[in-house]
């Protein structure tokens, strides 16, 4: 159930300054504070109706096209369910092969799929440098075929996680985090450790500490990033992380240390990633299909990752945090010792403690995607819900 | 066309004592005979009402999950159709691989495919002693993630075939036999022979003739279950059929003859399938991903059926039935001599005679679908029926 | 946008003799001229009425089957499109093997898919004289189920490309010339040059070709085909395009110069394809699954092929049309000289100049088919469309 005020929500969503309308939705860091907080209380209000069996129809037809590059169950129905509930039908996109399609395939395909599409959903999170850049590429061919008539309207995008960030993932959790704690105002100078953690397995994208940081650093937060040396993220995006922090009045630290970061933590979000570097090393790899590279460096890399198993978020670094109580978080699925792996992320103890509030996390996404969805093809989604409320169609007959 | 009478059908619905609300729908047996009659009439109140260019969509949105660890055409565009006939979205899971997922995975997985979604559709019939199990598993993640406030709602399960049961198949079946007969009263009496029939394939599952032994037991109808020396089914679903016969003052026989089966019947459902014990060997060894010891068992198996190529549904066998005139029934598609296999589960002769009956006999299975996820997401059927009737939104404008 | 008048094209309608209702969509020279221009004006219509956000939803529940044989982007998108603006639900068939299927499996597959289907697109282009032989195979089996009582509606059938023709891709370039040149009147006397080029691929379908020439002899146009000797197409369907000419007051020219069909074209068309003898020898390797011989042929064809790599539509070509400015067509994508191969169908000089054109093309194919359907679906057309207009439900609240 959604534990909002109705009127209160959406007259502060009236209150914004907001510019989504017609936006993609690529990178949290490139969007304003009341963008960011338009998304979350449309996502709110959109829950809202849904919980109260008001139908939140805003299409009666219209293609949301899901373009997976990489595998994905959770973020696949999430953006599957966000569609359904707006009233748009989700087509796949397969592309038969792996390549990575350039320049007038591109323009072409991204046109010839868009005839009556509202919303292009992308996940491209393979290659470092790679991802972000195709995202902007279809929206450029978008944009070229709207304003050359080609298309009737010009579908947005939605980024369900890049090389760079996964705003998706990252605003789920914000979202999580404002009802956990009550609201935006109360997360100022809330402790939050994003931390490497060990993993059995290798070339787990960047997005998702990234997304972290870039964005709970605009809250005022704490935001205190850890990792083993040598497993550092996109430097631009850590010196993002550090100006939002210096601009939000909050901090942001990095160190080489799990224990420091949960020290005193309010939060924490324990997460194995390939280091930086690795990653340019990989995708070099993979442009150049150089399967015996690949497969010496995952080697290279899992024997270094085995460096760090000590990187548990168990029972004892649970301890070390504020009152012995932080919220763990994860993005999901987590690599869980003795469960999915002989040791991984985190230890069964503190998962099993925490499974459901995981899951709850995991439950904002679906709305907070209608959300993008909705602010990017209506200027004015205070209009629409309040529409939509005074309608009061029946979800359920 | 639908031949009910609307009202007296709706008076009938009125009268029953159903417990369907809520309750997955996974074993005919484990339904009281009010449920099963609810199913029934349902079915044929939403044939109706489509007949009658009524809209019978009861969602405005909602997810439909289409989970098949087994391949299948019929049943997927049956479920397809039936969710689409309520106003639910079809979404696929696809799980990359054929292993057996257990543990956290299905909780997780659960859970995260389900936040919108109303009705989880699941065909697991490899394995023997895994595909109801994993059912039961997924519908206590349900359950976890509905009580601790994971899902606003708890999805339903509808059984699309396990190891144990075919219910949609076998009501879908009953449904035919209702229409065919006049009623179910006037099943009772009747013979129905459910007998093996030579295939030149092996590991066909034992769920339809499971199926019809333990749900045709239930309605007073003389069941008759014959299969050559060693092709028996699961131990436990014998011992149902029997018990049920004597409670619904049936009649339920197991021997080693086709011809005595076929002696007198009313109706014949000759099919193949692999012995039980057979079964069990196959589930060990695709357990063991024993390529070889699959090999050897297939090989085996085929030269064991050879022995029983007299099995066969002909002209002849025929002749024994009711008047030589027995309605002859399949679930499809069927092993036809010189047709689809030069020596099959039945003659060319007799299977074109009775191929329109099958394919009327496929064409209720949409509507028990769609029946079955309406009991388990509305309380009062009726209610709901007549709300549609009355409302008369056009399917077709 | 669409450039009609909504009154105007509703009176023209009204005005013609057509019979598309539940006739399948197969070629559009077993259509009258008066069909053809009926699946025009209202595939105008619908444009319209979207482009002024009005709902085109005509129904409230139904399937729409996807069964492509051969891989698709384009017209996967268009047909899915097309399909959600009526509001039907696409599912799509994946025949696992790429055999092709013959006697009761399509019989039965037919209808066991089609209990509450409303349409199947087909594409099926692969094997020379087999698409169309499918297609007509399974429009029989739909016409048995419906008769004997099996499916409440006769789904009806769009070709989406077969070994004949690709009526919805000919149609859809008829729209955008009736819409370049301002009327199907205006093409009368217009020249245009539908000629083989050069591609460094080889067993492209002669549909296009094929359906060009078939289609565009219906309305007096000036029609040039051109190839290089050893490239023809089909015999009866060169035929049929020369009797269409006689008959519209048209003109139908086969040569072995490109030059010769580009001088003084209002419109050229070039486009690579095997040739027919090719076509059929690939057939037989097909069916036979030589794959020995099929790399021979694809390397003695390819070797072929680059005799005439001098057939590249490029920017000394196009001055030998009409004030050198002929509109370029293609039903894309192309093989773009520089661009996707090193040299291809056309220069990237015209194609860039051209390119945006092209898009527009494609934009009305999926009008084309959700006129294909609807005119298929409803009797009379016109007043569908009527009855959307005034009702003036909202596409987009």
């Amino acid at each position: 159930m959604a534990h909002i005020n109705y009127t209160e929500t959406i007259e502060q969503l009236k209150r914004l300054n907001s510019n989504l309308f017609g936006k993609d939705f690529l990178i949290t860091w490139q969007k304003s504070d009341d963008d960011l907080k338009q998304i979350l209380y449309v996502a709110e209000l959109l829950r809202y109706l849904r919980d109260n069996n008001i139908s939140t129809r805003c299409f009666d037809s219209g293609l949301a096209i899901s373009n997976f590059r990489d595998n994905s169950t959770r973020t696949r129905f999430s953006f599957a369910s966000a569609c359904n509930l707006l009233g748009l039908e989700v087509q796949d996109l397969d592309e038969s092969t792996s390549q990575i399609a350039h320049g007038e395939t591109v323009r072409e395909t991204a046109n010839m799929i868009s005839f009556l599409t509202e919303i292009i959903g992308i996940r491209d999170d393979m290659f470092l440098g790679a991802g972000h850049t195709y995202m902007l590429e279809v929206g450029e061919a978008l944009n070229d075929g709207f304003a050359n008539g080609v298309l009737p309207q010009r579908p947005g995008i939605v980024n369900l996680q890049c090389d760079i960030d996964h705003p998706t993932q990252s605003m789920a959790d914000l979202l999580h985090l404002k009802t956990t704690f009550g609201s935006l105002e109360n997360l100022r100078g809330k402790k939050i450790a994003m931390t490497w953690a060990y993993s059995p397995s290798y070339g787990k994208p960047l997005s998702v500490p990234q997304g972290i940081i870039g964005l709970m650093t605009r809250f005022g937060m704490d935001v205190s990033l850890a990792y083993p040396e040598g497993y550092g993220l996109i430097p631009d995006v850590v010196e993002t992380a550090a100006k939002n922090a210096a601009q939000s009045g909050g901090k942001f630290n990095v160190s080489n240390s799990m224990e420091e970061a949960f020290e005193n933590a309010d939060i924490v979000y324990p997460k194995s990633w390939a280091p930086y570097h690795v990653m340019q090393r990989r995708t070099d790899l993979l442009r150049n299909k150089n399967v015996e590279g690949l497969k010496i460096l995952e080697k290279e890399c899992l024997a270094q990752n085995a460096n760090y198993k000590n990187w548990e978020c168990d029972a004892a670094k649970m301890k070390l945090t504020k009152s012995g109580n932080a919220l763990y978080m994860h993005c999901l699925p987590a690599d869980i010792s003795g469960v999915s792996c002989a040791q991984g992320e985190v230890s069964n103890e503190v998962f099993e403690k925490y499974r459901i509030p995981t899951y709850v996390e995991a439950g904002y996404k679906p709305y907070i995607i209608a959300s993008m969805i909705l602010n990017n093809k209506f200027k004015n989604a205070s209009e629409i819900i309040e529409k939509l409320h005074s309608q009061k169609n029946k979800r359920v007959v």
